[in-house]
């Protein structure tokens, strides 16, 4: 239950950051379609630890390899299933917080909820789990790809600083995985003081659907904003999201904020796209947009004030090879989801096409 | 698949607003809870139409008629079917707009997918289908109750006004469901405003639900957030959540974000609650806060540019009996859908119980 | 999750066979299908308590109500929710069973599983519920029928004497919904001898699916077999199921069972079907042929020991209007359970069309 | 969707016979469990090829290497994942019939389907894949055992050679997996001489489940014996299922075939099982009973008639190292996706425990 993604295209996964390797399940993709692994490994690579300057210092290959549904490189029709090995576990880092609940992590949850907890990095909840979300993103990304789609991420606002005066022509380029603008050494200014002083900070990412299908996504509960909200706020850091002019929707008319319609005879020409592409839930032919609230990696070497799991006061400083900001890493992550939920829904499209 | 929402805990729903009848299934639902069919209906109360002098004049009882699964006033386990009859269809409202798209609406979305469309008063896109949600969402509420659980909302922004230096002391009263604050007559004349210039305003409503239980969501795709989310983010207006500190948590540094924790020796004491009470995906116990972004209502008269279903170019202007702001009325609809959410996943974790 | 049955295209129903109404919600149902009311009429009257000499003498109209999801005769894509009024309610006749456990009958374990019970005439376990299945089956059937597929089931055996000699050429006609055939008049006294002896038969339907399109089922889990055998075996008194040759192919060698091929050039020929018309899961294009068993009725007039649920000795005597054989009744539920689960199946392949 | 099953206890697989490897992933195994891994091989073991001398004299070790999930011994309540690498790998064996269609397997059917095709071994559909299958009914008898639960199956009849005069006291002994009875030597000879005159023979597998737990499965489609003939039905070479009496139930009269029912005062006490243990789908805590119908090998090294995948007419002889019976290797795979959906409900119905 936890551990699916998806309606007709599912990912399933598995796997900690410290135990043997992580992989997953892809059922329900296509047959037919060239498995480019090249590209697959390309999007692996803007995720895996220590893709930039500004993130962990740890370093992994993160090499799929994939076990089965690929036949002569195409895939098969059948579920294609892959792990990833854990090639860099340093457990040593965490015996110091075995028995420590870290600040803003989900250690005491899960103790809470399960009553038993692999205290090396995380388990479950470790950011090392979203490469499997790449992997599934990657090839749904060579889906959409045939159908003219393409899901793109950015860096938007990074430590509080907004990017400003900016042209949307991704992929976006390390370290931070912005848009080029004039505050972008402002923003990557952030995240080296953060590190600097033994803390972290968050940021904004945007992710644009271009090439859309008008039509996908189901009424009332299968809505297709309601499904990429799932799929993103299921990443570990993501706080909040929001669609097309979002949360500033709230505080315009009626009158400002519906997309007026005109046409040029052939197709209807939004002068506006406040709806950011879905309407009832549904795509309208635009691009999507939606904007995502980061926290701040909770893992920082400053103190903090915590307990153990004895329900003892202690203080924690958290150490190791953390992130002091996630979002050029968490860009490739949103992405992957949100080309797995439009992947998953032009599949359930075709099956009503007239 | 769209029109079912939960895992254990699952509403099936059906109806447009011009139809004969909405109503749905409940399924899942466990035995001998005593259903209380007047707290049923001062639910529906809260969203009918008419329940507010800041909605829509339309009128409807909205009378819910429960037509199997309970005996003797106890729910036998078995499926709740339930039907809400439409009584104040004016058809005739609508015949001026059956080939004109509304600006804002899903119209030339459904045609695009479906390729008919029924025209009257937006099918399955109706605010209307939210009826079945509160129906759903009271019976969830009998169960949490039983559990200690509360679930909250009010109007905490309308028209870019925000509430300050309130209590929050549920339920809030008509006409806008907002907690007593300073700002609260402005925030209702902005909604008078809206109506006299024939325009909307939307705004920001906040949920809180309280008493709950550490241990509920799961792990990854199941995360409580996320099913949170999808819940809130289907309902019609909806735009944009954030949980707890939400966007402002990406402006933050971990260690202003992080929640620190002490304890009195018998359980942990967070010193802020910035993670809104869901920490990995799973409740801390904490109380769980969400903010959504609902849009102002795309039915308006003033005159707006749009196309027709043939492609023509047009203006349009909304009569009818539409809500200047529809704000009041999701209240009841958005505690609807966090309600089901959180009883679907207490019954989850009922189910390894150790 | 007990109350829906399908993938793509869904039944959810609710509904006891004493209470207010039966009825359910039909999802994922492709936009722009006539619905023929008639038709379905049709199908409903097949099933109906007084459809046959050989069933109870109660006698109900099953006249659904379609409450949505039609806009001018023609399906929108959206939820179809229909209620069919329970008119023949005389609860009196169950009075004197109410605490009382019938053999063969689920009243004790719908007692151990929930604590509470609707005592009647069986709740959610009623033949009753099988209505609701009958309008979905319809619904599908009209599907099924623009592509050419059609579904029939026959009795071809009733109270342990075998159908002899007979040609397939449904629908088949009533009392016993059997094909001609020399056995006939056999088939219908064993029928008629159990109802005057205050007891009941059961007997054997065959269901085949002709016209079918090679492809549709999925592999290991989803295969088609698997999910005809759910659908089936979900109906009340149904015993067990066989594909092809069934469990006469656990006698064969794999000479005789393996279905040998020759073509035309154009196609394959199968020089036998004892697969059924389903290979590793999925459908050959050949017919598919299954064989349900179905128990004698449980509710007879024969005195029979039991317990009371406060677990005393006592003997009960079931009397009421009830169906000394249900086969007859039972026919159209099979073909609805099966046309239900090869258009599921249809629309899922379609998803997947190269 | 084809490669998952169950709804709160998951198992996802993968692979094909002639990938680099099989697996999957289960979902939703309750935490605090002790991994026995000693009881998963043997478990394995019993599967394997080359652990009956009447199967493949290929020998493969079947190994899972378990990759999360697990810490300390103990499962963590998130998902773990699985690999089974294959050793034995001889694609050059089915070098010959790549271009050829096997009578009585799927891959006509798969290449319809798909348009391509693994043509090594059958891909999806090959025996092989049941490996995945043990190893999640391992897991799950080892849940089911504390409580009280045990899944058991052994081989009745071979080759139309009924078992006769037996006990049940499983585990039953190799080569046959049947219980000790007057007609085991001619059972036996039966594979024998199947595999001296090339060709192969099916037959019958009954299964009990004792210590079962009244009030397990759901009302109408969630029933448990349609869930379990799901799971059995899903099996590639089975193709019949009955419950209890099953067939021989529809040649019974009510008052014969139903159980009446005394009571020591403490419990019901059912005077015979003809119900098989299941009532209106729902467990009455006696011992779950079927049977299933297993066809012969297709694999047989005897001249049939078949067709290419270009649909030239040729013959085939299938040489290679396959299972004259396929019985004893099948038992343990019965008894695997039984546990796996007696545990599934299990956890369903803690979820609803008052």
């Amino acid at each position: 239950m936890s551990s699916t993604f998806g309606k007709l295209l599912k990912l399933t996964t598995f796997g900690e950051s410290h135990g043997a390797a992580l992989g997953g399940v892809i059922d329900g993709y296509p047959a037919g379609i060239a498995i480019d692994e090249d590209f697959i490994a390309s999007e692996m690579a803007r995720r895996r630890p220590g893709s930039t300057s500004l993130g962990t210092k740890r370093s992994e290959a993160d090499s799929p390899e994939i076990l089965s549904g690929i036949y002569n490189g195409l895939s098969t029709g059948t579920s294609i299933g892959f792990i990833i090995r854990n090639t860099s576990q340093r457990s040593s880092d965490y015996s110091a917080i075995e028995h420590v609940y870290r600040p803003g992590h989900a250690d005491a949850a899960y103790d809470m909820k399960y009553g038993i907890r692999d205290p090396r990095g995380g388990g479950r909840s470790s950011g090392r789990e979203t490469a499997c979300r790449v992997f599934g993103g990657a090839l749904a990304k060579l889906l959409l790809t045939r159908h003219g789609i393409r899901v793109d991420a950015g860096v938007i606002e990074c430590g509080g600083i907004r990017a400003e005066d900016y042209e949307w022509n991704p992929p976006f380029p390390a370290p931070l995985a912005a848009p080029d603008n004039r505050n972008l050494s402002a923003m990557i200014k952030a995240a080296e003081d953060a590190r600097n002083e033994s803390d972290s900070i968050g940021g904004i990412i945007e992710c644009r659907i271009t090439g859309m299908i008008p039509g996908l996504g189901e009424p009332v509960f299968g809505k297709l904003d309601a499904a990429l909200a799932h799929a993103v706020m299921s990443i570990g850091a993501v706080k909040g999201i929001e669609f097309g002019s979002g949360f500033s929707a709230s505080r315009m008319k009626g009158s400002e904020n519906n997309d007026q319609m005109r046409t040029d005879g052939s197709r209807i020409i939004y002068l506006s796209n406040n709806a950011g592409g879905i309407l009832g839930g549904i795509s309208t032919g635009e691009d999507i947009i939606f904007r995502v609230a980061v926290k701040p990696t909770p893992s920082i070497a400053k103190e903090q004030l915590t307990v153990t799991d004895s329900l003892e006061e202690t203080t924690i400083s958290v150490h190791g090879r953390h992130d002091p900001v996630i979002l050029p890493r968490a860009v490739p992550v949103i992405e992957a989801m949100a080309a797995l939920t439009i992947a998953d829904h032009l599949l359930i499209a075709r099956a009503y096409e007239r």
